[in-house]
C-alpha cells in the first residue's frame, strides 16, 4: 500500500489509488504520514490554485492572465499539498462556489474556489470514499480524469485546473464501490491486519511512544524520512527517460488480455506503475520483476467478480503473470 | 461506432446514436474526437442559436423578425457545435431560463438559452445517458423528435428550434435505458474491448504518444483528417441525389417485420443509413453492401428482448439480412 | 383508431379516447393530424375560454355577464382548438392560476387560465397519459366528466366551463392506468404494427415525402381531407335526428351485462357510437354493423381482467355481439 | 342503498354511510340527488355555520354571542346543506383556516371556515373516500362523532359546531377503509351491477332523457319527489315517539354477539336505524321485518374478516338474524 | 381498566396505564369519564403549570421565583386536570415553543406552554398511542419518567415540571407500540367486548340514556360518584403509610423473575399498586390478594413475547402468581 | 460497566464505553450516577470550552490567545463536565454553529459553541445511541477520535478542541451499532437483569428510598462517594507511572491475533485498561488478573459475528485468555 502511494507522488498519471482494508489497519494514519515524504514544488505565492509558474496548464486564469501580460510573479518552493476530503462535506465545498450577485455587480472574482483548487498539484485523501455520495464521487474522478474543475450557475461557467492524485480509502465491510467508478482508480491496495502477536506488539509500542509525545516520535524517524525523499526527488526527475521494452509491453499487455480486463486503463497503468518503480530504484530499464510487484495492484480490481470464485483477484493477477513471463 | 457517428453527420434526420460499451473502450475520446472531422456551417454571427442565415426554421426568433424586416445579418462559416452534456445538469441548465420578472418589467430578452440552444444545428453527447434522470431524457428525446424546445414559466411560453443529433453513451452494466427511450434514437452502436495483446500494446503507445505531446500527436493525423472532413462535406451535400431501389426497400422492411420490429422507425433509420452510408463511399445508389453494414446498428436495439436467448441482437439482425436478401 | 377520434368529434359526449400502441406506431402523429379535420365553431373573439356566444353553459363568466348585460360581442368562426398537454406539466399550468394578492388588492381577473381553459370547446392530448401524475389524471377526468374546471386558493373559487374530448395514448408497455380511470374514458382503440413488408415500404415512403416536403406533402392530401371535413360537419348537425331501434338497444345491454362489465357507462357509449357513425354514413338509423364496428371499442378496456385468459378483450367483446345479435 | 341514506336523514345519529360499489354503479348520482329530498331547516340567515336559531349547541360563536344578548337574529328557510368534499382537499380547506396576523393585530373574526363549517346541520358527501389521505380522514371521522371542529394554530384555538351525516363512497378495487375507520361509519351500503338487460336499457334511457334536458327531466320526477319529502319531514319529527320492545333489543344485541361484533355500535345502530325506517313507513313501533331490512347495513361492516370464507357478509347477518329471530 | 386508572390516580409514581381494546369497546369514553372522579388539588391561580404553592419541585419558573422572593401568591383548588392529546399535534403544540425573536429583543416571557405544561399535575390522555409519530412518543414517554419537559432551540433551552399520569390507549388491530415503549407505561389493560346479550341491551340502553339527556344522565350517577371520589381522596392521603410484607415483597420479585422480566420496573409498580389497591380499599397492609389483582396488569406487557405461544400473557402471570404465592 | 466506566475517567485515551443492556436495567441511571465521582479539573473561568489554563492544546482559540499575549487568567476548580445529548438533537446543536452574517460585518466571535465545546475535556453520554441518525454518530466519533471539532460554512471554518469521553448506550433489541462504528468505542459493556428474587427486593427497596427522598439517600452514600472519588484521583494522577510486562503484552497481543480481531486497536486498549485498573488499585504494575478482568470488555465488540455460534463473544475472549495466559 504505502509502494503504491509512493509511485503515484513519483507519477502522479499513474491516476490515484484506492485502499480497502479492515477497520483498524491504520489506512488514514498511512495516508496522512505520507504528507513528510512529498516532494518540494514551485509555486506561485499566494495563489490559491498553487500554480506552477512555468506550466500555463497548471496556471489559474488569474495567474495565466498576469503572465501572459509578462508581468514577474513571486514563486516559492512549498510541500506539494495533502487536501483531506471530509465526509459530508458539500459540492459547493468540494468544488468551490460562485458568487452570482457579486459576478454582475462587481464583475470580477466572483469564485470562491474550494477543495479541489487547493488539491491542484497535490494530493486529495478521501477517507471512507464507499460512503461519499454517488454524485461526489464521480465530480471528484471527472476532475481528476480530466484535470479542470468546471463550476457553473446560472450561465456563468469558471473552470480552473484541478490536477491531483485521489487517494481513496474503503472498509470492505461497508460495500463496495461501483465497478465503474473503481475502474477509474489507477491502482488498488489491499491491507490486512497483522497476525503475528510479537509485530503486534511492536506496532503497539510504536503508537503508545507517538501517543506520549508525537513530537518526539517523528524526530527519530527524521533521517530514514529525508532519505526517502530524496529518493522520491530524484525518482520524478529521471522518470521520463525509464525504458521498457516491447516485448515486456506485450507480456503486460497479454497478461491483460488473457484476465478479461475490459479496456486498456489496466495496460497503462502497469505500464506507467512498472517505469515509475524502476526509476525509484534508481534504474532506466524495467524489469520483470518491477513489473510483478506493481501488477497485482493494477489489475486486481479490474477483473470480472466471479460470483462463485473466492479466491483473492490479486492471486489470480500474479498466476497469471508467471504464465506469460515465464 | 466511429460509422455510426459519421453517418448521423451526414444525415442528421437518422436521429442520433447511443453508444454501449464496457468501461475503458474509449467511447467518450471517440465522440470527442469527431469534433475535428465536422465540417463547418454558416451561421449568423453572435446569434446564440446558430440560425441559419437562409432557413427560418432554423432560426432564432430574434433573427426570424430580423430577417423578416429585410435586415442584413452579419453570417460567418464555424465549425458544427458540439456540446457536451454534464452529468447532474439541472433542466434549467439544459432548456434555459425565463427570467420572469425581467420580462414582466422590461418586456424583451428575458430568455436564457440552455445548452438546447447553443447545440442547434449541431450535437449534443450526453455520457453515461443510462444514469441521467428519466425526466431529462424526456426532454431531450423530445427535443430532438420535434426539433423544438419549448420553455413555460407562469404562462409566459419561449421556443426556439433545437436541431441537434444526440449521442448518448453508457455503460451495459449499469442498466439499460428504457425501451420506449432507446427506440428513440435512430442507431445503436456497441462497442467491445481488443484482445489482441499486440494490438493492445499498440494503442497504449498511441496514447502514451498524446499523453506526452498531445499537440504534436494531433498535427500527425491532419492529413488523414482534413481528406475525412472533405468526403463528409461532400456527403452531406450529395445526399439527396441518391437512391435506394424499391426492391431493397421491401427487403429492407420484410427484415424488420419478420424481426418484430415493432413501428416503422426501424425501416426508415435503415433506409436513410444506407443513403448516408452510398453518399459517403461517393455513390448514387444503395447496395445490399451498405445495407449490411448498417442495418445491424439500426435493427439491434428494437428487436424485442428474449431473456432466455443469450444471443447479441445485432447477430440476429445479420442472420436474417441474409436470409430475406439472398 | 382514427374512427374513434372521429366519432368523438361527431359525439363528444362520447367521453374521450384511450389509445395503447406499440412504440412507432404513430399514434401521435395520428391524434395530431386530427387538427386538419376539425370543424370550425363560433367563439367570442379573444376570449380564454372559447366562449360559443349562444350557449351560456359554454361561456366563461365574463363573457357571460356581458352577454346578460345584453351587449354585442364580436363573434369570430375558428378551428376547433387542439390542445396538447405536455409531460410534466404542472397542476398550475392545466387549471390555471389565482393570484391572491391581486385578486385582493384590485378584485378583477385575478385568474390566469390554464390549458383547460384553451381545451373548452375543444380536443385535450395527452401523449403517454400512462406516465402522468395520478393526481393530474384525476383532475384532467374530473374535468372531463363534469365539464367544469373548479380552481381553489384561500377561500377564493373560480370556474369556468372546460368541456373538452380527453384523448390519451399510451405504451403498453410501460404499465396501464388504473382500471378505475380507464373505465373514464368512453373508447378505447389499440394499435398495433403493420407486419406486411409492401405496406411498410409504402408508409416510409409516405413518411419520407412528408419529410422531404411537409407543405407539398399535405397539399396533396387536401381534397381528401375537405371531404372529410364536410362529412364530420354534418354528421355533427345530423346527429340528434339518429335513431336506435328498442331492439338493438336491448341486445347492447345483454352484451354488456353478459360480459360482466360493471355499471352502465359501457351500454351508454356503445349506443353513442353507434349513433354518430350511423350520421357518419348518412344514415338516420343504427344498424348492426355500426354496433360490431363500434362496440369493442367501447367495452374491451371494461372487461374484468382474467389473469389467465390471454386472449384480446376485444375480441371476447366480438365474439360475445355475434353470440347475441344472430 | 338509498334507503340507508334516507335513514340517515330521518336521524342523523345513525352516523353515516359508507357506500362500496364497482364503478359505473351510479353511486355519485344517488348521493347528489339526494339533495332534492332534503327537508329544509331554519338557520340564521348569512350564518356560515347555519346556526340553529333555537340549538345552542349548533349556533356558531357569533350567533351564540348575539343570542346569548337577547338580540333578535333574522331567520331564514332553507335546503339541509350537501357539501361535496373535492379529492386532494386540503387540511386548509375543509377545517378553516385561522389568521394568525389578523388575530392580532385586529382581533376580531380572524377565522376563515371551510367545508366542515358549511356542513354543519347538513350532510357531507366524501367520494372515493378510500383515495383520501389517512390523516383527513381520522379528521372528518372525529368531527362526525364530537360534531365538533377544532382548529388550533400557534396557540390560538377557535371550535365550532360541525354535526354533518357523513356520507362516503369507495369502489372496492380500490382498497377497503382500515377496520378501525370502517367500524366509525353508522351503516355500509352495497351496491351492485344491474344484469338484467332490458332494465339496464331503461336505465340508459333515463340518463339519455336527462343528458338532452336535465331541467324537463327533473320536473317529470317533481311529484313523486315531494310526497317522499313530505314523508321524511313527517318521520324526522314522529321519531322521538317511536318504539322498540325489550325483546327486540334482547334479539338485536344477540345477533351481534353471536356474530362476534365488537364493541357495542353496532347494537345502537341496529337499534336507531330500525327505528327510523318504522316513523319512514309511519308506524310507532319496530317491527322484525323493520329490523330484517336494516340489519345487514348496520352490522356487515363489523364483522371479523374471515380471509377463508368468500360469503358476502352481509348474508351471514341475515342467516344469524333468522336463527335467531324465528 | 377502570381499577388501573384508579390505582394511577391513587399514587401516580405507578407510571401511567396503556389501554389496549378492540374498537367501540369504550375505552375513551371510560377515560374521559375519569375526570369526574379527580380530586381537587389547590394550585397557583393563573399559573399556566398548576403551579403547587408548597412544592418547588413542581413550580414553574415565575411562580418560584415569587416564592423565593417571599410574595404571597393567590391559591385555588381545582380539579386535576385532564388533558387530551390530539392525534396529530405538533411538537411545538405538545412542548410549548420559543418566541427566539421576543426572547432577544424583549428578554422576559418568551416561552408559549404547550400541552405538557397543562398536563403538570394531571393526567394526559393519549387516544390511538399506536398511531402516534414514534418522536413524540418518545418525548411523551421522557417528560413521563423525568417530571421535566425542555425545549431547545438555538440555545436557549427553557424546563418546567411535566409531571403526569400518561394514559394511551389503542387498538390491537392497528399494531403494538415497541417494546422498549411498552414497558415505559407502569400498568397495560386489555378490555375485551361484552358477550352476552342482555347485558349489551343494558348497556345500549344507558347510551341510549345518556345521548338523549347527557345532562339527566350525569345527575343520577352524582352519588355514586361522590362517594367514589371521596374514597381517592382518602386513598391518596393514606397511602404513605400502607406497609408490604418483606416476604410478599420477595414473592413478589420472584415472581418477576420467573417470568424472565427484564430490569426491575415490574417488581416496582407490581409493588406500588398494590399499595394503592390497599390504600383504596382503605387498609394499611397489602395482602396477597391485593397482589393477584393487580400484578397481571403490571407485568403483562413485560413478559418476551413466545411467537408460538398463543396464551394471554396476563394468564401466565397470574399462574405464575399461584405457584408463588401458594 | 461501572468498572469501564470508572477506568474511561482514570485513562480518557481507552476511548469510551458502549453499554448495551435490555430496558430497565438502570443503565442511564448508572451513567448519570458517574458524575458524581468525578474528580475536579482547573479550567479558565467563564470559557465556554473549558480550556486547561496549561495546556495550549486544550484551548479554546479566544484563551490560547490571551496565554500568548501573556495575560493571567482567571482559574477555577469545577468538576469534570457530563453532557447529555438528546436524542433528536441536530447537528447544528452538537458541534455549534457559525453565524455568517454577524462574521462577515463584525468579524469576531461569530461561532456559537455547541454540546461538543462544553464536553471538552468532560464526558458526553448519548442514550440509545443505536437510535441516532448515522450522520451525527459519524460526527461524534471523528471528534472522540480526532480531539477536535471543526464547523464549516461557506469557506468560514471553525476549530476548537473536543476531547471527551464517549458513552453510548442502547438496547440490544433495537439493533445493533455498525461493526465500523462499534470499533471506535473502547470498550464494550453488556447489562444483564438480576434473577435472584432476594437481590430484586433489596434494589427495589434502594429504589423506594430513593424515590421518598433523594437528597437524604445521597447523603448515606457520601463516604463512600468520597473514598472512591479519592482513589479516582490518585489513580489518575499515577497512571503514566503504571507498567506492564513485555511478556503480557505479547500475550494479550497473542489473544488478539488468535481471535482475529482486526486492526490493533483491541491490543491498545486492553495495554490501557489494564493499566487503568492497576492504579485504580494502587498497583505500579499490572497483573494477569488485571488483563482478566479486563480484556471481554476490550475485545467482545471487535470479533466476527459468526451468525451460527450462539456463544456471548465476552466468554469466547475469557476462554482464549486461559488459553494463552496458562
Amino acid at each position: 500500500m504505502k509502494l503504491c502511494l509512493l509511485l503515484n507522488v513519483i507519477d502522479p498519471k499513474i491516476g490515484g489509488v484506492m485502499i480497502m482494508g479492515d477497520r483498524g489497519t491504520g489506512k488514514s494514519t498511512t495516508v496522512r504520514s505520507l504528507v513528510d515524504l512529498l516532494p518540494e514544488i514551485r509555486v506561485v505565492a499566494g495563489d490559491p490554485y498553487n500554480s506552477d509558474p512555468t506550466d500555463p496548464e497548471s496556471m489559474g486564469v488569474e495567474v495565466r492572465e498576469l503572465v501572459i501580460k509578462g508581468e514577474q510573479l513571486p514563486v516559492v518552493s512549498t510541500k506539494i499539498n495533502m487536501v483531506d476530503l471530509p465526509l459530508g462535506a458539500t459540492e459547493d465545498r468540494v468544488c468551490g462556489t460562485i458568487d452570482i450577485e457579486k459576478a454582475l455587480t462587481e464583475g470580477v472574482k466572483a469564485f470562491e474556489p474550494g477543495l479541489l483548487a487547493k488539491a491542484n498539484r497535490g494530493i486529495l485523501y478521501v477517507d471512507e470514499v464507499n460512503l461519499l455520495d454517488d454524485h461526489l464521487v464521480d465530480v471528484l474522478l471527472d476532475s481528476a480524469a480530466s484535470g479542470w474543475n468546471t463550476v457553473e450557475r446560472e450561465g456563468i461557467s469558471i473552470s480552473h485546473p484541478a490536477r491531483f492524485i485521489l487517494i481513496g480509502s474503503g472498509n470492505p465491510e461497508e460495500g463496495e464501490l461501483r465497478p465503474q467508478l473503481l475502474d477509474r482508480f489507477g491502482m488498488h491496495a489491499q491491507v490486512g491486519t497483522v497476525r503475528d502477536a510479537e509485530l503486534r506488539v511492536k506496532i503497539v509500542e510504536e503508537r503508545a511512544r507517538f501517543d506520549k509525545n508525537p513530537k518526539e516520535f517523528r524526530e527519530s524517524y527524521k533521517a530514514e524520512q529525508e532519505k526517502l525523499q530524496q529518493q522520491i526527488a530524484s525518482a520524478r526527475s529521471n522518470l521520463s527517460s525509464v525504458q521498457i521494452d516491447q516485448d515486456l509491453k506485450v507480456k503486460i499487455s497479454k497478461v491483460c488480455a488473457e484476465l478479461n480486463v475490459d479496456g486498456l486503463r489496466g495496460d497503462i497503468v502497469s505500464n506507467r506503475a512498472a517505469k515509475a518503480l524502476a526509476s525509484l530504484k534508481g534504474r532506466d530499464n524495467v524489469t520483470p520483476e518491477d513489473i510483478a510487484t506493481v501488477i497485482p495492484n493494477c489489475l486486481r480490481h479490474r477483473l470480472r467478480k466471479d460470483p462463485l470464485e473466492s479466491i483473492d483477484s490479486g492471486l489470480l493477477v500474479i498466476e497469471k503473470f508467471y504464465e506469460v513471463f515465464s
